[in-house]
C-alpha cells in the first residue's frame, strides 16, 4: 500500500501524477474491500465512487471548499484521503469510525448524514452563508441518482436553479437506488446516457446549420434566431438546464481525467452546476459489481469468494413479515404492497414476485409512499406500506393529515424500529411511539417475537383504521411459528407471569428482556413480578395495567424507544387519568442520540440489558421502603 | 340566481348551454363573494377557478370521475355545484360546511385535505385503485404552481410518469403561492406562459421543415430523422413530457370553451397527461384581483369596498414577532430568516423588505426550508425559521436529523399553534410538543402573552442549539410591551401567584386561562392556587414544579395541544422520575381532530375554557378527600 500511505490529506494528492491517482484508486479498493469484509458496511456505493472521489480532492481544496455527500454511506473513499486511513479499520464499531460523515471526526465534514435526499438544501444553505459573508469557496453536493427521487431534493434543486448562487450538483448516477431505480427521472436519465439519437441528433443539427447559409437569407435569419433554441437538442440534460442549472455531462464516473476536466469546467461557473457522472456501483470488486444491491450494505464477507460469513439460522424479523404477507395476500385479494426503493430491505420482494400488479415500488418517497396507500385504502384495497422506522419520519405530515384524518386503513410495517447498530443515530427507530401515539385514529403494534409479528400482521388486516407494527432489525428469537394465524383483540396485552411484588410491562423487544429481568429479580431478591407484554401502545389494556397497579407495588415499564412521550410516557398518562398511585420506573433511551456500534453492545451501554435493568430496579425500589415495605424486607434479608 | 337556483348536482351542468355556463359563472361569482364577505374564507383561489371547476364538472361525472383539490381551498365551487348550494353559507361555521374538502360532506369528495401538494399522489392511489378493479373512469387531480413546488408533488410526479396510467393532472398556474410564487420551476412556467420566441419558433420550425425537400436526399433523411425530435421545441411543456407527461397547454383557465377541449381532449388519452390552466386569483371581483394575497384568505369584509371589517386594536402574535425580530435583527447581524412561502402569514415580510439578502423565501417547502437553515446555522448564522405549527410537521424528519442531531442553532417560530379556528382540523396545531419534545438539544417555548414572545425571540437568539417558541394564531392579549428585551433563563418557569391547595400548571396560551381558573376556583371554593408559567416544556423546570408538588395538594396541567405525549405528559415523566405522588389533572384536547369552527367555540366545545376547566378541576379533585381533605372540606363547606 505505498501510494495510500503517503496521502494523509487531500493536500498530497496534489502531488500524485495521474498515473499514480490511477494505481492509488485501485490500493484504495483493495483496501475498502478488505476493511469491510471484515466491518461490514457499505461496499458497493464506495467501490462506485473512488475516482470521483479522488477527482474531487484533487480539483477542490477541502475544508475551504465543502463537499456534501447526500446519505453519506459512499463517504469512505473521503474519509480514507481525509486523515482517517488508519482509523478507518474501526468502521462502524461502538466508539470507532461511523460508516457516515461526522463533524465530529473531521473538519472535512460539513454534515452529519444518514437520510437520503438532503445534500442539495445543506449545499445551498452553505453557499448562501459563503455569499453572505463574502468569502470565496466551492460547495458542492454528491448526490445519487436515487436520492434524488426525494422530494426534498427537488425543493432544492427548485430553490437553487432560481438564484444563480455559484454551487455544484454532481449527479452521481449509478442507475440505482439501493436496489434498481425507478420512476420517470431514472428514465429520463437513462434516456440521456443511452439515447443513440443524442449523439446522432447533434451531427444532424451540425450539418444542417452548416448548410443554412447556401439557403438563402430568409433562412439564414431564421437559423441564426433558432441557433439558440437548439440548445434544447444538444443539451442531454435540457432538464436539469430548464430547472437553472448549467449541464456537465454525461461523465465517464471512472475515468479519472475526464472527472477532472468536468469538475474544473464546473468550477468556472458562476451559477448553479450539475455534473452528470455515470458509476457503477461495487466498481473493482466483481462480487459487488455483479450483485450491487447485495453489496449495497453487508455484513462480513469472504474477500475471494463474495459469500457472507457466518448467517444465523434464525430467520430475521423481516424474512417472517415478508413470508407472512404473502401468505395472507394469497388469500386476501385487497391486501397491495408498498415500498420506497426497499423491496429487499423491506422483506417485500416475495410479495414483489407473487404479486406484480399488487406492488409498488414509488422510489425514495415516503411521503408519496403514504399518501398513495391512503387513497388505495379508501377504495377498498388493504395497503401495507413497508418502510424503515426512521425514514417514515419523512412521512409524519402525510400520516397525519393524509391517512389517520382519513381514518383510512393503512398498514404501516414499520421494520427497523429500536436500536439498529452500526449505522448508528441517524437510523435506530426510536421515535415512533412518540411520533404516532398522539395521532388520532392509530392503532399501534409491537410484536414480543417473530410468531407474534405475524399474528399482528393479520390482526392488522382485519382491523379497518390506520395501524402500525413496528418490529425490530435482525433476528427473531427462534420461537416456533404458529401454523394459524389469528386476530388478536385490539388493545389487549397478555400476561406472561404474575406475581404480587412488581409488574413489569415491556412491549415489543423487551418483553423478553423484561422475563429475564424477572427470573433476575426472583433469583437475588426473591420478588415476584407480573410479566406483562403490553403488545399495544394504542390503545393501552387499561384493565389490566390497572389491575396489576393495584396488585403489586411498583411499575416498570420497559421499550426499545425513547423515554421522552414514549410507551412509558403513556402508562403515566393512563395512570394519572385513573388517579393510579405506584412508584414507577420508565426503562427506555434518554434523551441522547444513540451512537453507532453492535447492538448488542449498545444496549448493554445504554441500559437496555437484563442486567442493567435489575440494577436499576433495585436502587429505584430499595430506597422506597416506606411504600414498598415487602421490597425493603428483600432487599436487606436476601442481598 | 335564476342559474343557480336550477344547479343541485354537476349532472344539471350537462342540460345547460354553453352561453348559459357563462352566466352561471357569473353568478357563481357573486354568490361567492357574497357569502365569503361575511364567513371569511379562501376568496381568491376561488374566484380564481370557476371556469375551471365547471368544465371539469361538464367533462366529468363525479362521483364516478374523481377529482382532487389539491390543499382543497378552492373547492368552493365545486361545492356549490355538488349539492351544497344552500350550506354554503355555513361555511367555515363550528358544525357548518367545511372551507376544504370534506368525505363526510358529499360523495364527490374523494380525500379531505388542507395541506398543499399531496394530491398527484392521492390520485394516483386513486388511480391503482381503479384498474386493479378493472374498471374505467376519470381521474383528476388540480395542484396550483405554488402546490408544485412541495417535493412530495414532485414524488408522486416520478412515480406517476413513469406508469403510464390513465390520469389527468391540471396545473392550476395562477403565478402564486399565497404569495409571489418563487423558484426555478415558477420561472419555467413563466417562460412557458410568457415566451414571445416560443411561437416564433414554431412559425420558423415550420418553415424550414418546408424547405427541406427542396434541398436534396441527404437532408430529407436528416430531417425525417430529427423531425421527432422537434417536439422539443414545438411543446412548450417539454419539463413534464421528459418526466412521462403528456403535456396541454397553456389554456386560458378564464375561457369555458377552451378549457371543455382541453379537456376532453385530455380524457382520451390513456396515460398521464398534465393540463396547463392559465388562471387569475380573484377573477371577476376586482378588490381581489388587484389584491390577490390579501384576499387569498380573508375575513369578512365590505363587498363594495374590498375593506375588511372590524379589525382589532390589538396587535397580532405574527405582527409583534415580526417587529421584534427586524427590532433585534438590526443588531444581530447573523440573524437571517426562512420562510415556505409564507413571508406575510408568518410577519416576515417586513424582514424581507428591511434585509433582502437575509431572508429566504424558498417555496412551499418546509423539509427544505429546515435543512438548509441547519447549513446557515453551521456556518455561523442565526436562521429563524416561521412556518405554521401545522407545515412543520412537514420537516419533522429534517428537524431530527438535519437540525437537532448536529445541534444547530435554528430557531423554530411556530405561528399559529393550538386551535387556529375556521381552517380545521387539517390546520390546527396541536400536536407540536409532541412531535419536538422527544428530539435530543431541542428547546421548546411558549409564551404566555405577546410581551413574553418578545423576549422568548430574544432568548431564542442568544441560546446556541435547535430552539422552538410557538405561539397561537390571531391577537395577543393587549399587555404593554417591554421596551428592553431580555434573555429567559433556560429551563426556568415564572411563578405567578401562589397557594397551598392546587397547582396550576401552564404553558402559553393557558397561562391567562389558568389565572382566571384560579380567580374562579378561589370565589368558588375558597380554594387557594399556584399558578406557574412553565414558559418552558423543554427542558421543564423541574426544581419549580417538584416544589409546588410538595406545597400543594393537586396539580393540573393546562396546554393548548393534544393530551398525548403533550406537556402534561412530560410533566408526569418528570413527576414518575422523581417518584412525586400528588393527584394530577391534565387540561388539553382529547384523542381525536378538532373540527372548524371560530377559536372561541371550539375553546367551550372542547374544554379550553376557564368554566369548563373549573368544573373538571371540582369533579375531579372532590372525589379523592382521602387525600385532598381541605379540597373535600371546601367543596362541602362552599358549594
Amino acid at each position: 500500500m505505498s501510494l495510500l500511505d503517503k496521502i494523509d490529506l487531500p493536500k498530497d494528492l496534489k502531488k500524485l501524477t495521474d498515473t499514480e491517482i490511477i494505481e492509488l484508486a485501485q490500493e484504495i479498493r483493495e483496501y475498502i474491500v478488505d476493511v469491510v469484509s471484515t466491518t461490514g458496511g457499505h461496499l458497493a456505493p464506495n467501490l462506485g465512487v473512488v475516482e470521483l472521489t479522488l477527482a474531487l480532492h484533487t480539483v477542490f481544496s477541502t475544508p475551504k471548499d465543502k463537499i456534501v455527500w447526500d446519505v453519506g454511506h459512499q463517504a469512505y473513499v473521503h474519509k480514507i484521503l481525509t486523515g482517517r486511513l488508519k482509523e478507518f479499520k474501526s468502521l462502524r464499531e461502538y466508539n470507532g469510525l461511523s460508516g457516515f460523515p461526522k463533524r465530529s471526526e473531521s473538519e472535512h465534514d460539513f454534515f452529519d448524514t444518514g437520510h437520503s435526499s438532503n445534500s442539495i438544501s445543506v449545499a445551498l444553505g452553505l453557499a448562501k452563508a459563503r455569499d453572505l459573508k463574502k468569502e470565496n469557496s466551492n460547495i458542492i453536493s454528491v448526490i445519487g441518482d436515487g436520492a434524488m427521487t426525494g422530494g426534498m431534493a427537488f425543493e432544492a434543486l427548485n430553490n437553487a436553479g432560481a438564484l444563480e448562487k455559484k454551487m455544484i450538483v454532481i449527479l452521481n448516477d449509478n442507475k440505482m437506488s439501493i436496489s434498481n431505480n425507478v420512476g420517470a427521472m431514472s428514465a429520463y436519465l437513462n434516456r440521456v446516457r443511452l439515447d443513440p439519437l443524442y449523439t446522432k441528433r447533434k451531427e444532424d443539427i451540425e450539418y444542417m446549420l452548416k448548410k443554412f447559409p447556401a439557403i438563402g437569407n430568409k433562412m439564414i435569419k431564421v437559423a441564426d434566431r433558432i441557433k439558440d433554441s437548439f440548445r434544447y437538442l444538444l443539451v442531454p440534460g435540457m432538464l436539469f438546464e430548464e430547472l437553472g442549472f448549467k449541464y456537465f455531462g454525461p461523465v465517464d464516473g471512472h475515468d479519472y481525467n475526464a472527472l477532472k476536466t468536468a469538475l474544473n469546467n464546473a468550477a468556472l461557473i458562476n451559477k448553479p452546476v450539475l455534473v452528470h457522472v455515470i458509476t457503477e456501483k461495487g466498481r473493482g470488486y466483481l462480487p459487488a459489481q455483479m450483485n450491487p444491491d447485495k453489496f449495497h450494505g453487508t455484513g462480513s464477507f469472504d474477500v475471494k469468494t463474495g459469500k457472507t460469513r457466518g448467517s444465523s439460522t434464525t430467520p430475521s424479523y423481516t424474512k417472517i413479515f415478508g413470508d407472512t404477507l404473502v401468505q395472507i395476500a394469497k388469500k386476501d385479494f385487497k391486501i397491495v404492497a408498498v415500498t420506497a426503493a426497499m423491496a429487499d430491505g423491506t422483506g417485500t420482494s416475495n410479495f414483489a414476485k407473487e404479486f406484480p400488479t399488487r406492488f409498488f415500488d414509488v422510489g425514495i418517497a415516503e411521503q408519496h409512499a403514504v399518501t398513495m396507500s391512503s387513497a388505495l385504502a379508501l377504495e377498498g384495497f388493504k395497503p401495507v406500506v413497508a418502510i424503515y422506522d426512521t425514514f417514515l419520519q419523512r412521512a409524519y405530515d402525510q400520516i397525519i393529515h393524509d391517512v389517520c384524518m382519513q381514518n383510512s386503513h393503512v398498514i404501516f410495517a414499520i421494520d427497523r424500529a429500536g436500536l439498529v447498530g452500526q449505522d448508528g443515530p441517524t437510523h435506530h427507530g426510536v421515535f415512533d411511539f412518540a411520533f404516532l401515539r398522539h395521532i388520532p385514529n392509530m392503532v399501534i403494534m409491537a410484536p414480543k417475537d417473530e410468531n407474534e409479528l405475524r399474528h399482528m400482521l393479520f390482526t392488522a388486516t382485519s382491523h379497518n383504521g390506520p395501524i402500525a407494527i413496528r418490529y425490530p432489525r435482525g433476528n427473531g428469537l427462534g420461537v416456533p411459528l404458529d401454523a394459524e394465524l389469528k386476530n388478536l383483540p385490539i388493545g389487549k396485552s397478555e400476561i406472561i407471569e404474575e406475581g404480587t411484588d412488581l409488574t413489569l410491562l415491556a412491549i415489543g423487544s423487551m418483553v423478553s428482556v423484561a422475563l429475564e429481568v424477572a427470573h433476575k429479580l426472583k433469583d437475588k431478591c426473591g420478588l415476584k413480578c407480573t410479566v406483562i407484554n403490553a403488545r399495544f401502545v394504542k390503545p393501552l389494556d387499561e384493565e389490566t395495567i390497572i389491575n396489576a397497579c393495584k396488585h403489586t407495588k411498583g411499575l416498570v415499564t420497559l421499550e426499545e424507544h425513547s423515554l421522552q412521550g414514549g410507551f412509558g410516557s403513556a402508562v403515566l398518562e393512563l395512570l394519572s387519568d385513573n388517579q393510579i398511585h405506584i412508584n414507577t420506573l420508565r426503562i427506555g433511551l434518554e434523551d441522547k442520540f444513540t451512537p453507532h456500534g453492535a447492538v448488542k453492545v449498545l444496549k448493554e451501554e445504554y441500559g437496555l440489558q437484563a442486567d442493567s435493568i435489575v440494577e436499576k430496579v433495585i436502587n429505584k425500589f430499595k430506597e422506597k421502603n416506606s411504600i414498598l415495605n415487602k421490597f425493603a424486607i428483600n432487599f436487606s434479608g436476601r442481598k
